[in-house]
């Protein structure tokens, strides 16, 4: 049955179409709403909303909730629309008169927010854990292969040298960022917006929301109701912001690999075991991964845009709208998390063609190293750019005192 | 068995990454690619590839497949990777030689190619049919309220009065264009890519690529095989543009909606049984279905540029990253069917209420009226203008001849 | 003095900004807004509202408008607002009386809706003069190398051979799809919006808008006033997709060539007239020229979301909003036009290295033949396959009858 | 003359095509590249690459630039490129030798990123501050009407009292996160890339990035030089998302008052002075910038949008595409200071209607307060709320013991 359930009927029609998947999608949130009903209802003890024996029937009702859960036996039946409901009304069922008033001082609104933004903190701790591995790997490709000297390009043309050691290095600054940034997110959406109701707040009653906040492990109280709703789509923007930014080092490394890997290039080589084959072509040795996790950025693009889209245009309060920011925050999330993992699998698996990397430092890699070694005898960098521009020039130019 | 196993073995975390969910999407494609299958394995009869045993062989295996599939039996196994190599798998166990033969002159690029493409014309033909519902409903809602004058709105301010039949009729002119246009991306996508193989056409065989097409049902061959790949993803935008166009629609009717259907407004009343209720607000009775159309639109823009932009920096050939287009590509689709759908049955249950819509129309709507008969008169159109927006000239300026 | 001016001042800072660029991007528009008010005010005379001398008097000054246009003298000043407020005041203060008539029977919003559509036909026309010049360019690489063999790559990896024409052919093609797309946007936005008004038509006065828009060469009248407005956007949405559809042929084909550019490749050469220079790296002779190529697809594609997000969550009516559709629009179409240009200047200035094309027609390229001369021989195409992989069993298979 | 000039020239149509429009957009550039420059002008003297003389006669010369600046009469010239080649010309003119060893060092590469990265720390200083102004004025709205009781929405209908400093409250929390949020941007870009170069530092000299990045006020130096390069579009990405959430604010606080102005609502009032007018609705007044305001959000979304998707599908190492990142940049600071400085402006003007508050605080909206008052009463939350639910309940249920 539905939270808000009256005397008429939904029709059918309408139903399926309103709740979507939101039944498949909530068992990912299903643990975090256990933990806020249990810090809301310890709460509503305290203020003597609940006796002691509403708390305890209800803490033995949440508990078996998540033991079906642990074993994949509680569902989220799709006339309960969501996991919110389903808990509500499982906790009815087994507890009676304090099932009932679980609710007391809250609506669905804070309660999906405070699940959300709780299964938010979690999943980027794992995103941050997901980066350290990373990390770790691209330390260890330098570990292997640092100190082999390669070309470096600008305008996908040879530049200059450099060596794995500052290709791999660029991307370890960036996942270094990029764990700074998702510190930043976290320090931002670290706000627990239980009681902030359906974003007016809760009259009549006097909840304790700093006592629920703080046993959810919020660094603080999401003070203003209408924020909360606001923050609704907000934070979800800036979330999946910060998975495209890890996207975006992923889809480059990714397409340095993809390139590097070419027979033209031949500098990176990838381990048969994670390439694929072609249904007609029988030679081919595919880096399907590598095209994968660089076409996935685009994917989690698509998601960031969603939310920054559809919050648009929209007065203040809950508008059903923002439900939609769903499924592309776990969308976002999980990509994310399978991307970083894959290409960790993937830098351990690869090696550097020393050979390879060897015959293509040809000679023009150095013409800035020659201009530079003429600004040392002093002559002006225009100039000696010139002069290194040129070879007869050059010649000339660095032609000992002694020579003819 | 993939298509193009070979000695070595993939690594399971790279096939799981690698495979994704094609195996659930492939269901939708399956009677496509049994449908190419077969035209494709006449034609190796035609050109005496297939003996008539091979082919009756093969043509029983076809069936045998879509009656399975039809009782929901036919499963595409994960190992599988897709419905391609899971029909030529099942042939070529019950088909033995000839199942191994079905292949010749394609590959699973030209066979992805085909099905998506035969998949895409019938989803186009259902959107059209979807979109006749639709004007069918605007056209029942002008013969029960057509007659209505309402206020229309600029600036978000009501201007000037308009009528329901005007109203509704904007987008019954909306739906008719959106009907030319699906109309014209059919045109342009109608060519057969079968026989292209993986994007360079097939050496050594002399393919009828003519004969596949016509019995397909294509308008016309799909002459440059690396156009056939190149036009992955770029037809795909092109669909789901039109499906954005048309979802822009519905969003701007059901903001319309929204909008009328406020207690501020009461233009429009909407059945209890299409509106949803509150977890805490007893009183409230919503109208989730309007804002999740609304905000659906926002979802397909976001599949739209995720393909956009995952197709963009790419060389020439297939590349593996074209793969994920598939499921922006059916999301897309599936959500504007269900929008469609949904919106045309509330339009049939909702109500204009004649009087509120008499009492919105307030003096200051026949401003410009007044200026036209001033214009009328003889007075020149900015003179008439500055008149009416005072109320005192303008009498002066209305009186007739005999007036004090 | 703007068209709307009453007798409260607007604040300057507000002035500012909603003026924005108008006045100097509405330069593009005069001569359409010109011809427009031209066959306005003939219609207004042929109804009576103007008399011969209004109309020859107004003619006169709209003459005088285009002459001083052309000799880029008629400013649009910033407290004009806009080229149609421009060129009314002009009107008013040369024509007197028939100046202040112009204005009847039409708002500044079916104005600015007409002339920006005869604007948008004349653009597309001239993208499709510059379709036709770059299918020839592409025809004229055809010419000149289209028999040389090349690689053809999947997955970034040499894959099967093809040549210049099967290449530079694809690229023929879907320029040719691109003009059909065309042709279609035309068909679908070649309807007449003068005479709409604000969006509810013109009350008491009786137009001839069959007059107006057989006279500004429409193929027929927008009926509903209302879908006038909403068309705003919807149109323009469509317009900048086509542009899209067409950069991603340019994006695609810049990508080429940037690759086989490469040393790494050396398949194109590009005259150094074309390539610029680094800063810091005298050896460099950058394709600058095809990576901007490359990236104006992006800047069309946020163009274009602009416009679809914008244009969203509002309800029916003129809503300011749209009015910022303009500047994407313009630089959509003046992106695609110079990108369009640059492009088959590009084209014609390159050559294909023949040498370097044969070397890198590897053996491996003619796997997929040597399965396909085995099936010729009647081995199953599965079976061909995997002897094409094994390099023994290949030799094993095809040794003639009569070999040892 | 271009800084990477050779011996072979550049074809006008690619140069025209390649330079854009940065000779205008470097305007803004300019004193954080001169301030650059001198910084690294005193490094090279510190390191012995610039004698006393060469030092002072650059920094006369850039003093003359900034003074010129100052006066708006230094101009980049279109053969000059681009500010960074407009300077150092000018250096070389006026300095000699001096002027041609500017450059050593350096590539314009980074004398790119340097100036950029300080334009936008002084950026989104500037931004940090107008979001304290709008918080100040948010304030003010508090301070004159925060007591005003007034409906809350949610799906756009009536829902629960709130009150004007609620509402208001709501904007300043998220100006506060906003604040927030530009910190720790700032704290990210907050590194300096000068002497990074071309993207894989400098050889043969040993260049003291620790005084420069100090003497520039950097927090710390960008060690890894390919990151230098990486990190552009990166940033930029994240700077314009800061922009973006701050417009999102604002979209949804214009959404707000755009409703609440309607006549339908009347609960905020515009002064005249911010309204615009119609052309042929001589009553209208309209809110014009608060419609722009709310579109300009989805204009900052499409910069986005460009940036994150042009950035995609590339190697390592600079690409031409990437310059492409200015504009969008520009564009998206630009308008989220301008719309933050007339929001503000807005605000001190508007009123908030008492009266209409208070007459559109009907009856429904107090439903959950009465479902709250019977749990005081130790009724169960979903009893309570289904007897608030239905008036004849209620009644009975909160009848005094000694009512009949």
């Amino acid at each position: 049955m539905k939270l808000w359930k009256k005397d008429y009927s939904l029709d059918t029609r309408i139903e399926k179409f309103t709740v979507g998947n939101d039944h498949i999608l909530d068992l990912d949130l299903l643990e975090f709403d256990c933990k806020a009903s249990r810090a809301h209802a310890r709460m509503l003890n305290a203020i003597g909303v609940l006796t002691e024996d509403d708390l305890s029937s209800l803490m033995a009702g949440i508990d078996e909730i998540l033991e079906l859960h642990e074993r994949d036996e509680f569902t989220i039946r799709e006339q309960d629309e969501d996991c919110h409901t389903a808990i509500e009304n499982f906790l009815t069922e087994k507890c009676g008169d304090a099932g009932k008033k679980i609710h007391t001082g809250r609506s669905r609104n804070d309660q999906v927010l405070t699940a959300i933004r709780l299964f938010e903190k979690a999943q980027i701790q794992e995103i941050g854990e997901l980066l350290d591995a990373l990390g770790e790997a691209l330390d260890r490709v330098c570990a292997r292969f640092g100190k082999i000297e390669m070309p470096g390009y600008t305008h996908m043309q040879r530049a200059m040298p450099t060596d794995v050691k500052m290709w791999m290095g660029s991307f370890r600054a960036a996942v270094d960022d990029d764990k700074r940034l998702l510190a930043r997110v976290v320090d931002m959406i670290d706000q627990c917006p239980l009681g902030t109701a359906a974003g007016f707040g809760v009259p009549v009653l006097d909840l304790d929301r700093e006592m629920t906040s703080k046993e959810l492990g919020f660094a603080r109280v999401m003070e203003n109701p209408m924020y909360a709703q606001m923050s609704r789509g907000k934070f979800e923007a800036i979330i999946i912001g910060a998975c495209s930014s890890i996207m975006f080092d992923l889809n480059k490394l990714a397409s340095d690999l993809t390139m590097y890997n070419m027979r033209e290039f031949g500098l990176v080589t990838l381990p048969d075991k994670i390439c694929t084959g072609s249904s007609i072509m029988p030679q081919k040795r595919n880096p399907d991964v590598l095209e994968l996790i660089r076409a996935k950025y685009h994917m989690v693009l698509g998601e960031e845009f969603k939310v920054k889209s559809l919050i648009s245009n929209l007065i203040s309060g809950y508008n059903r709208d923002i439900q939609l920011t769903k499924e592309p925050l776990f969308t976002a999330i999980e990509t994310t998390k399978s991307c970083l993992d894959i290409t960790a699998f993937v830098l351990d698996g690869m090696t550097i063609d020393e050979e390879a990397c060897k015959a293509a430092l040809t000679d023009e890699l150095y013409a800035t190293e020659k201009a530079y070694k003429l600004v040392k005898r002093g002559v002006p960098f225009r100039e000696a750019y010139r002069i290194a521009a040129n070879t007869d020039a050059y010649k000339k130019a660095t032609r000992s005192p002694g020579d003819k």
